[in-house]
């Protein structure tokens, strides 16, 4: 299994203090060592951070927590294989293009024996993940000649997430730069930051953050993650067949799959 | 206009000589500050590290410059911007996925109002060199059904590199990780190193490296640019329309167009 972690939020955000949480599960507080990676989106640009080496020990990694890149989307990664070898073709986020815009796709579970249909686009590793995402790029691609809003596509990505929980363990996030989605298969939590900002303490490594100093009284900042990364805060657990749809921080759509 | 950097070798290679040659060209000795890029292939995953800050003082590309990744193939580039705006969307190289193969493209030159059939591909940002590759994908995907060898592929490739080039100039390097083409209409150069393997200085910078130390008999490493790198090595430069395809370091196939 792998933890996700997600950020939306309504100015550009500093993800270091999440990021460095996660990191610490890539091996020292938690078994996922087989790689991480994270994409920041920086305009209709994506920065693209990535090793099959151990989070709490990867020199890219400490690059990452260093430089405070500022993004109003995030999707991170840590991963403890299942399917697939450990390489870096099979580390998350996976990154697509679709209508002019980079798609980008995280997964924490599997799906024993998923065989997309090969059409438009192809897996480059050998992960179940990067096979769903391309089955799921191809289905909204075969049903919309162009760039849809994503409300209009919400009931087929819906569709499709029911039908590949049926076949196995399915948590997911998934952006194209505009809005954070995330579905919960089993296992997801949130938290929504906003003024008053309070501190905030990681339980994976003895690190506080004032968010009060950080931010601007009109900031949104809504984290999507596997588990509570701080231990001060009240986190909101999905339910099963939970699913969100965030921009600019806000929660725009919501719902529960039977 | 801008500065490309190919590199492909019968086994890992360390690129930083190179590397760090071409980003003092970032702002420091050459005028391309408006951003930098390098795509490196391990195995069928790609690491792209990207910044629209100059490379003379990017801590990404420091961190590259430090952390001595080894690769078969890579395709680097610093921007001097012409077409579309200083930020990440627009820096090279570009990545698309096609037949299950990360492909990636660097251009030097100008098209000045190119436009390519809206396809398959559509460009992020808005220069002229990602809608020419954004063109060349969608026009092998419509000739081919599925993953066809490059010898395959070569007349196609060499007919648009043709009618590219008619319409500017047009520089490029392109791989799928498994080969490296480079096209030259104005200019590039190249050099094949192989035993006996002896120091080669930089021109931009103070640097001498000596190969003999870091390689084996074995190893035959090819190194295009648009400029020689080095100042003691003897640099062969293509003429204009002249093309040539490596892999494993050695060439398999070149050519020119009149």
């Amino acid at each position: 299994m792998c933890e996700l972690l997600g950020m939306n939020a309504n100015v550009p955000t500093d993800i270091v203090f999440s990021f460095t949480g996660l990191m610490q599960r890539g091996g020292r507080t938690g078994p996922h060592k087989d790689g991480w990676g994270v994409a920041f989106y920086e305009g209709r640009g994506v920065r693209l951070f990535q090793d099959p080496a151990p989070g709490c020990d990867s020199e890219v990694a400490q690059l990452v927590q260093r430089f405070p890149i500022k993004s109003e989307v995030v999707i991170a990664h840590v991963r403890q294989a299942n399917v697939g070898q450990v390489c870096l073709a099979n580390t998350h986020p996976f990154v697509r293009e679709l209508w002019g815009r980079n798609w980008c796709f995280a997964h924490n579970g599997q799906l024993t024996a998923f065989t997309g249909r090969r059409d438009f686009y192809c897996p480059v590793g050998d992960t179940d993940s990067e096979a769903v995402f391309c089955d799921l790029l191809n289905r909204i691609r075969g049903a919309f000649a162009d760039d849809a809003p994503v409300q209009l596509l919400l009931p087929l990505l819906l569709n499709a997430c029911a039908e590949y929980r049926r076949q196995g363990v399915f948590n997911c996030l998934l952006s194209n730069g505009q809005w954070l989605f995330g579905f919960c298969s089993t296992k997801l939590a949130r938290i929504t930051r906003r003024a008053p900002f309070g501190p905030a303490h990681l339980k994976d490594v003895e690190l506080e953050v004032d968010f009060h100093a950080q931010t601007t009284a009109n900031d949104v900042v809504t984290v999507l993650a596997t588990e509570a990364l701080t231990d001060n805060e009240q986190w909101t657990l999905f339910q099963p067949g939970e699913w969100g749809l965030w921009a600019a921080g806000e929660c725009i759509a919501s719902g529960r799959l039977d």
